[in-house]
């Protein structure tokens, strides 16, 4: 194998772990908490995990170990998705079982979960652990979707374990896999077993964490990679000065992958799922928003800029939300007529009378290339693969149609021409950052501890994490605190709750009370390839979302943009392109939304030639006694020389549906 | 303006010069060669060049500067497409001014060679540019493309260059900018103005150098971002081991991008337009090649992979070639009627009239997404847009089709699902590696160097670039050295020559050397984000095409990847998916090529169950008579065990067409 220096040189990197886990495995301690009810239905899910709900919150602490120098067998196992820094976890729980019993050994299923039932493993062993410390990739023994539910499953994986003679199963992976994990440990124990199951806290998506889990690992490398590309294409963007760049990230979901690079970068525009939901955003609405940004900018003269947009935003429009529903449906219930048509003209006829009317006409507005791939690579239950929709390339189509119904009503005078760009699996198997090696490796031994511990059905947990790694607090959280019951294929099913953007969080704040400076005035970030080496600010820091959720950073909030020169800023923005109110804005109006709010903003209008979105700031601005928000910031734009106007202008915090 | 960690750090960056440039500028000599003649024409050129033909080349020495102190004003130009390290080509340039006499300015003119012609800069100052130093982009008076050609252009850039009463003006571009500059600079000379031109050589793609510019400022930090993504993406696939990557990579119409990127990744494959060409490789050969590997590998159980395409790929291929150029020709002159056609079916039935047979079936053979791409973006002299074709989903489509008829005859038993990525504007305006960081700030530097010694009509020129940066050579050399009459819209012009990739030189031959294995045997490199900070090997190194070229290296072609395995290397590679080959194949046949190769070798094939290129491989050691090299390999594939065997049986040089 030919190696990179960049990788020879990482070899040689030692991750940091918490203080009290450099001390001898004689000195650690457990400390449990009281015991813990999950986050919702506890009376359901205490039902369900008769043997393992409830448990308690355990720290470690500096004390006497009674189970020091145990032998262990441990399995390991990599669930889902790639995520940097999967290889230090295992280097974790590797070096923790060495270090408690040279003679303890650590394998490693094959291919993800289904390893495990079919018995597919290899011992890791130190040579082969050392190719892979501090590397991305999940490569070491590879990852599998296969989920442990069926009873034969569970029944294979206990056969496994036991003739392993397994102490430990230890489940990397994100919430479903944890909720697998949950799962497995009951039944373990129910079963009378001794092998324990611990869980580690996986996803680039950031969606995995709550109050006792800061983050999952894997988010901070991938968002400082995608962040690195999108700030390269933001300093291309300012330098050519000619093209919008369109750019969808991965994430599922959620938008936290695009609200951190964000908030890391600075865009003109980054759509956040959540909050389109929250506004009940239409494609029409969404449109309008993006074209009342680039005609502003066009206005400026700045033909150019740069978009994020979240993997997931088609699922939460609701018109496609809706759609994406009904051919779900339709697809499970009649595939096999639908197999059988030939091209997609045959499809489109047949979905015109299968769907419903509303879903029909949606689909038939949808640009022919994106239409097909709703139908495309759907999954083995015949759902619709949502990420792989060019969403990107949907929005630049109909982002094109309405600036040429603009420019032909004279409402925009620019030049348009656009790139697309998706990032996904650039940022998965980069090399950890020193920040996910340290947090992964630090996650790994204490895996290894609680499993030391005897205890079972927990999930590893590191905090702190915005302090320096060795005032890290490490210890477990009960799964099934953790866990909710949704409804999952037609029935009520137990499961870790997956954590969205919250609206009124902190980094959606600090992002939403600065976008509109950034929509129209050009404030990109750079952040440049993630460095492993060099100064501690450069490599040593953690996402944007962590610190300011912990309250440490005044990062993206304290933009010096606006603060440069808020003469300049306050000038321009007069009539900023406000950010997606237009729901809210709608409310507001007195008669309900029926005809799309651009156009009930444009009827109200007195300057009808303006952008719709610029528009309706101006038309608030005319008639202040409807909406009182947006005279405030007319009014103090009306002060340009005022410092902090254009910024205050632009606070308000739009989204959040009550 | 916000600043990331990373780019505040850079701003501490010292950038290495050559040692000759870091003595007083009192001491550093002008030493002058004997005069050049061009690499071809020059009876022509010198005809064009009266003024400035057949300079003398001139090197920096340790010597007396009757020079130094001189007082200038001295113009720059960004020209062309940005490439990393632009800001220190300016940095070196205006800290050699200020060097020489506190006293000289160095004025940037705005948005490119428009800003020479209309007036339009800015006098650049100390913070101005400490903004700059060490940081990617070309923002700091932007750039352009617009070209000084016009008699009313070149007047008006000499009535600029008068009024500013500027010493000189430095051209930073590419060959089409620096062949701008060789005119200007004899049309100053010829006019009797003082003013001198200087240009300095950049672009990302690397098509501008010969044997006194060994690389083009940019390449360096290009490919290496690109390789980062690239080799994310391989340690990607190779974890989940269920896609193949199709990633196509800018460069126009050298592959020299993707060719060094295939250098630091090691994929399964990389297109080498040049290789295409001159093997005169249709599209259905080109996908029968890919199909054989993809195969192949799916024998192996590996459905996964990364395929490396050079943007201009399709300009190479020869049907694509006529039917772009047939395009061309009809755009320009059917323009009006071809505008009035409504809709991609009304066009596509109208050039189904209009192109040659050949063409029009070519065309019909495109999938319809990609056959608009042919259509769409014209460029304003109505030429297709090469780089907006989307070629990685056009091998997609195409290569799933094929899969498909090869899983119905049995030839293929693999799942193929596929992602495609085009890489580009995430490299041209990164940080600048140390490397470009050192090396531009040199280029730059040098030209002042050469403007204070009064010269005209150079290029900057910083060789020995393999060697530590005090180890330097740092000069000028003469523009019209580099130039060679061309045809261009329909006559005669003199260009500075662009350099595309060479089938015989070394960095292409190392590459072919390990194809074949690289291709079959899964050999990924992963070089990860270019580090600024660290270990020398990791943060100070230059391309593999440049340590190749300057015989310094011993890198890809050392590919462990073979000789870490060789056993296994050999036995899997028994019937190796040989690299593109086919055209000298059927060179080699009896009879020439009228259908396809792949049909002919199939044709011909005792076992007409396997898929067409290993098949050919196979058909070859069947009948060792006509394909000596094939039966060769096949015999040494007898005897795995031999350590060497896989590696020679695949260190054909296939590709040179004599």
């Amino acid at each position: 194998m030919k190696l990179s220096a960049l990788q020879t040189a990482r070899y040689q990197y030692a991750p940091k772990l918490p203080a009290v886990l450099t001390a001898k495995l004689e000195q650690i301690a457990i400390e449990a908490g009281k015991p813990t009810q999950s986050m919702a239905n506890q009376a359901e899910l205490k039902e369900l995990f008769k043997h393992t709900y409830g448990k308690p919150m355990v720290n470690f602490k500096k004390g006497k170990n009674p189970n020091a120098g145990k032998k262990l067998r441990v399995g390991v196992i990599l669930s889902g998705g790639q995520a940097p820094g999967g290889h230090n976890v295992i280097a974790g729980i590797y070096d923790g079982l060495k270090k408690g019993n040279p003679e303890s050994k650590l394998f490693g299923f094959l291919g993800g979960p289904s390893g495990l039932i079919e018995g597919s493993y290899v011992e890791i062993k130190d040579k082969f652990m050392d190719e892979y410390r501090n590397t991305g990739g999940f490569d070491i023994i590879g990852s599998g979707r296969t989920k442990i539910e069926t009873a034969d499953q569970i029944a294979a994986s206990m056969a496994t374990a036991k003739k392993m003679k397994l102490d430990a199963v230890i489940v990397i992976g994100g919430d479903d896999s944890n909720t697998n994990a949950a799962l497995l440990a009951e039944h373990f124990v129910a079963s009378g077993m001794s092998t324990q199951v611990i869980g580690v806290p996986k996803t680039i998506d950031g969606d995995l964490k709550n109050d006792m889990i800061e983050t999952s690992f894997g988010f901070d490398t991938a968002c400082k990679t995608y962040s690195e590309v999108i700030g390269n294409i933001e300093r291309d963007a300012n330098s050519a000065k000619k093209y919008w760049h369109f750019v969808k990230l991965m994430g599922r979901s959620a938008s936290h992958i695009a609200l951190e690079c964000a908030l890391q970068t600075q865009p003109n525009v980054c759509l956040i799922s959540e909050e389109v939901e929250a506004n009940k955003m239409t494609l029409r609405q969404i449109t309008d928003y993006l074209c009342g940004i680039i005609a502003k900018r066009a206005e400026n003269n700045e033909n150019f800029g740069v978009i994020l947009i979240p993997e997931g935003l088609v699922e939460f429009v609701p018109e496609m939300k809706i759609l994406i529903a009904e051919l779900n449906d339709l697809m499970s219930v009649k595939a096999d007529e639908f197999n059988k048509l030939a091209g997609f003209d045959a499809q489109a006829a047949w979905l015109a009378k299968n769907l419903s009317k509303a879903s029909a006409d949606a689909f038939a507005s949808l640009p022919a290339a994106i239409a097909a791939q709703f139908l495309m690579d759907r999954d083995p239950h015949g759902n619709v693969q949502v990420s792989r929709i060019e969403t990107e390339k949907l929005l630049i189509s109909l982002v094109e149609e309405k600036l040429k119904a603009m420019k032909k009503a004279g409402t925009y005078k620019g030049k348009f021409s656009s790139y697309n760009h998706f990032f996904g699996y650039e940022g998965r198997c980069a090399f950890p950052s020193n920040f996910d090696a340290d947090y992964c490796y630090a996650l790994g031994f204490t895996a290894f501890v609680l499993t030391n511990a005897g205890l079972t059905g927990y999930l590893s947990s590191v905090r702190n994490l915005t302090a320096p790694a060795k005032e890290w607090i490490a210890g477990g959280v009960p799964l099934t605190m953790m866990m909710n019951m949704e409804q999952r294929h037609g029935s009520q099913k137990p499961v870790i709750r997956k954590a969205l953007v919250e609206l009124d969080g902190k980094p959606f704040k600090a992002f939403a009370k600065n976008r509109d400076v950034w929509a129209i005035k050009t404030s990109f970030v750079f952040p440049g390839a993630i460095q492993y080496y060099g100064p501690d600010e450069v490599c040593n820091q953690p996402t944007q979302t962590l610190l300011l959720e912990r309250g440490i950073a005044k990062p993206a909030a304290k933009a010096k943009s606006g603060a440069k020169a808020p003469a300049k800023a306050a000038a321009k923005a007069d009539k900023p392109a406000k950010a997606p109110v237009a729901k809210k804005a709608a409310a507001k109006a007195d008669k309900p939304a029926k005809a799309p709010v651009a156009k009930k903003a444009a009827a109200k209008a007195d300057k009808p030639a303006k952008a719709p979105i610029a528009k309706k700031a101006a038309v608030k601005a005319d008639k202040p006694a409807k909406a009182p928000a947006a005279k405030k910031a007319a009014a103090k734009a009306d002060k340009p020389a005022k410092a902090p106007a254009a910024k205050k202008a632009t606070a308000k915090k739009p989204a959040a549906k009550k």
